[in-house]
């Protein structure tokens, strides 16, 4: 029995979500029929964390058990081979038998993206917020500044999620224009873990004060009240993309007692 | 009685293609359709030259004759509201009677995307030709080097046109990779006009020498040979875009005369 990591890139755009579901297209349920096609044997996948309907990745890390001897190069190949066209396979490698994608991540990193101003961006209609009035940038990167650090985001949290704490350190905020496309703003948020919601609940509270229907001091008064009420509608999921997940080593096998390692 | 003219972009992936055709979805299908629910007339447009399924613009040009009396700038408004989101209307504005989307064109510039090397970029899936290997750009480009200047494109001609003469003349070809995006190259070109698929059967053609299937010299015996057969295989529609259609000011209504002016 191996216990392979796969990193995965899709277009969320078609998909109603990561998990499975009955009767709807899912990313975890093509990921798991090209899996069986491939390997021969039913495989279930653990993710590092779902994604809702719309939001993509550049890298989704996941997990499953086989006891296909299949060399992960040649495993990638053929599940690239089978996905459908917008999920792409970019690694495949072993991991510890107790590695885990959800549990054992440390760090992840999101990316949300905007365009704003009057010209619709139609070519980025499912990739990105397409905001019709221009936002105030430097606004937006004042009132962010208070989210980073180790804070109780209850405020940022949609209902429906059963986690046992809601204080997440937040180790990066940045909010920037792009130089050679003025009307893209990209925020990129990195933290040890994120709530349900938690990013688009942010853009959403942040584009608030943007636009100026909110004052700077917005955002702290958001989460001090640690009450979603406080905050802002949720971002469109179709501007999210889930960039990296990082694993502090536990997701290595050690090159002393794995000649598996090699294959990828 | 008014002559229109309006520039249009799209994002060709969900269309059969420019021109209606019974039983299918088409960009002037749709546009036909908003522009009678909103001035309450029937109406038919008149293109710069037909997309084919697939392909995209950024900026195509129509025009089209109305007794509608609506203002240009709130025609845009209600077209944008009505039309569907891969379809956005960047101008209207008042044209001479005379004026024809078509037969006036002097000038058409169109852009051509392709991603080269092993990564897959999902994301640009529609918008580009994701080829597999590595192409090598300076070989392209001095191959391309070629076209430029006034001469017959019979090579470049997908049969099925009926054009009187098939010399043009290509005021510049300039093929680069993108700074920020290594594996980003775009073929812009612009010429008085284009033959029947001539860009994606010279960026077919382009591509051999740019794989080394072909030597450096190849588009010149191409262009020489005046037969199709001579060419590569047509780019595939999707990496296309129209990027511009210039008219030399026969476009433009003249200021004393016309009080319309003011709308757009």
């Amino acid at each position: 029995m191996r216990n392979l990591k796969l990193t995965l890139a899709y277009d969320g755009a078609a998909y109603a979500g990561w998990q499975v579901q009955a009767g709807h297209r899912t990313l975890q349920g093509a990921l798991e029929a090209s899996l069986a096609k491939v390997t021969g044997q039913p495989t279930r996948v653990a993710a590092s964390g779902r994604t809702d309907a719309g939001v993509h990745a550049l890298a989704q890390v996941v997990n499953f058990r086989t006891t296909s001897e299949m060399p992960c190069a040649v495993m990638q190949r053929a599940l690239n081979a089978e996905l459908p066209r917008d999920m792409v396979v970019r690694e495949i490698c072993p991991a510890p038998l107790r590695f885990h994608a959800r549990r054992d991540a440390v760090r992840k990193r999101y990316r949300y993206v905007i365009y704003d101003g009057p010209l619709a961006h139609i070519f980025s209609r499912q990739y990105a917020w397409l905001h019709p009035g221009t936002l105030d940038l430097p606004a937006m990167q004042r009132t962010a500044a208070v989210l980073v650090g180790k804070h109780d985001f209850a405020s940022f949290q949609s209902s429906g999620s059963r986690r046992q704490t809601t204080v997440r350190t937040v180790y990066e905020l940045d909010l920037q224009r792009d130089l050679s496309e003025p009307n893209r703003l990209t925020l990129e948020i990195e933290a040890d873990g994120f709530l349900y919601n938690m990013v688009r609940t942010i853009v959403g509270t942040v584009a608030l004060v943007g636009r100026h229907h909110r004052q700077e001091d917005h955002l702290a008064k958001v989460l001090a009240a640690k009450n979603r009420q406080a905050a802002g509608p949720n971002a469109p999921p179709h501007g999210l993309f889930l960039v990296r997940v990082e694993y502090g080593g536990c997701d290595q096998v050690a090159e002393a007692t794995t000649p598996l390692a090699v294959e990828s």
